[in-house]
């Protein structure tokens, strides 16, 4: 795989200082490294400030969800490394409003560990905080063990959904109550069907062969949890989609949105043609789509697959759903 | 290379089938075969259609920028090849409200010759019909045969503009005069890492050696016009901006916006890397970077690489680029 980059070493950095050029009036930058985030406009009054935090090697994935609507900042690690727990308490005192701060993010040991330092030391600050964490692949824990889920694509559900209930003025026992409703309402799972390269690495983390595919695939270049025949975009969307239902209580009369999430170097064509199985087998057990996100959320470089995220939805969460939000990768009206 | 597909014969139809299941809100088939797509609401009262039209494989290109305040309809071909003119036809007529309609598509013979006899057929039908032929790939034919160039990603900005125009309830004359100023102020200029796969085809359309890259390709899976050595991120953007630059009329005072447009597979991270450089080099010249597009505007499937495009602004086309646009794929306030 080549890649168009300089130093290996470097592509975090120039990356963000690209990225802070590039979107000035949406992000700044706290800290001499880049590596903590925040929106133009924090800590905004009166709101609970939303932090994240995580590596990179993903975008949009994490800092593509910073702004109006979302979240209000991020600390950003290296390839699919965690930030540190100094990066992380940065941001965390830079969104604070006074109405305290709720730390999201996914379920992987270093950013567990990093932020639960960060919140404890921000707590000794005097600031309020609070944290959940998104565990939304199905493949990654049997049903029961819900909590020692990974969290992948179905975290832009998490966010968006606090995101828009911190934009209210709600406490920061309310929005950690939707983003916890959240978490428990979103399923995830995805298939990889070859793996991507870490800059500074120069070779694939894994190897597929030809004809085979990974099932239940990370977003951090590890391989799924088991291999299967690489199937038909019918049978991948069926595979998953029962997965899925078979985990989560949604039955004919719900709502549902539906996200399609491309890992990287997978055509939008081939995210479409999935989504026209996924449609069909949700509608013909009648479980209506409300809404449906397809495209690029959570990548992991130039890894090829997709993964599909389903959305239980009630009044309150559909509300929070159709609020506008406003990243620089992203906007809704 | 993978795919994610049924059968390889039925990608397009099975891709137009999720589309329309994913945006029966903003699009509609006006043909069984759905290879004719328009907004829902055109006909448009008073306003100029705008109908585009061109092969497969490369979302958002094409029928991404159908919707309110960009085009009002797209005639929709196989992978990489063009719609046939009775499609195109059917676009014409349904977008026409009686004031006209202008057809922008790029410079490539199948296009070009049926969009040719499309027109005159709808002019056969009192239909008032005019066009513009993008030409914005700076690689592919030398200064003084700009006529012959072919069209890339820079077509973007001529839909943005031209749709921006219309959406006034500009005439014909008015919408056109701006799609010709737009193609005249837009250079485009890419390099291509790896070539892509024609899911009937099963095999990549050319072969780049390791350590080697196509510099000015083209977005139909064709080669570059020269294979060079694989450079920096640094050194490609330099290449790129230059070539730009020394074939357009844009000097130190001006205002520029900037779009870097990923070919597929090419993670965001290095799309934002190479930004950091053309913002640096066009600062350092003292042009202005009054906006910018970063990401997936123009694809060849899974293609590696990326293109740069620079639109020359002034106050009339500074104007229309800030007004907004709603597409299944994009939007902006």
């Amino acid at each position: 795989m080549k890649k168009i980059m300089n130093n290996p070493e470097n592509v975090v950095d120039e990356m963000l200082e690209g990225l802070l050029l590039a979107h000035s009036n949406k992000l700044k930058s706290i800290r001499k490294d880049n590596r903590s985030l925040i929106r133009v406009d924090a800590p905004v009054k009166d709101k609970v400030g939303i932090v994240t935090g995580g590596g990179s090697g993903h975008l949009p994935l994490f800092l593509g969800y910073v702004g109006k609507g979302m979240l209000d900042g991020v600390a950003v690690g290296d390839i699919f490394q965690s930030p540190s727990s100094q990066q992380m308490l940065d941001v965390i005192r830079a969104v604070n409003s006074g109405k305290g701060v709720l730390n999201l993010f996914g379920n992987y040991g270093g950013d567990v560990m990093n932020f639960d330092m960060a919140s404890e030391l921000a707590d000794m600050e005097g600031i309020q905080v609070e944290s959940v964490v998104s565990t939304d692949d199905v493949a990654s824990m049997p049903k029961g063990q819900e909590e020692k889920r990974r969290g992948v694509a179905g975290m832009f559900y998490m966010y968006k959904l606090a995101g828009a209930k911190a934009e209210t003025g709600a406490s920061l026992e309310e929005v950690k109550r939707i983003a916890e409703k959240a978490n428990k309402s979103i399923r995830t799972m995805g298939v990889a069907l070859s793996p991507c390269t870490l800059p500074a690495v120069g070779r694939p983390t894994f190897h597929i062969e030809e004809g085979k595919m990974e099932i239940g695939m990370g977003i951090h270049g590890e391989p799924g949890v088991k291999t299967g025949e690489l199937e038909s975009a019918d049978s991948i969307a069926e595979t998953l989609v029962n997965s899925i239902l078979a985990d989560m209580p949604v039955s004919a009369g719900n709502d549902v949105s539906v996200l399609i999430n491309g890992l990287g170097a997978t055509p939008l064509e081939e995210l479409y043609i999935v989504y026209r199985k996924v449609h069909k087998l949700l509608e013909e057990k009648g479980i209506h789509v409300y809404s449906r996100y397809i495209g690029e959320f959570a990548t992991s470089l130039e890894m090829v697959g997709l993964s599909v995220s389903i959305l239980k939805l009630d009044d309150e969460l559909q509300e929070l759903l159709d609020a506008p939000f406003d990243t620089p990768f992203f906007s809704q009206n």
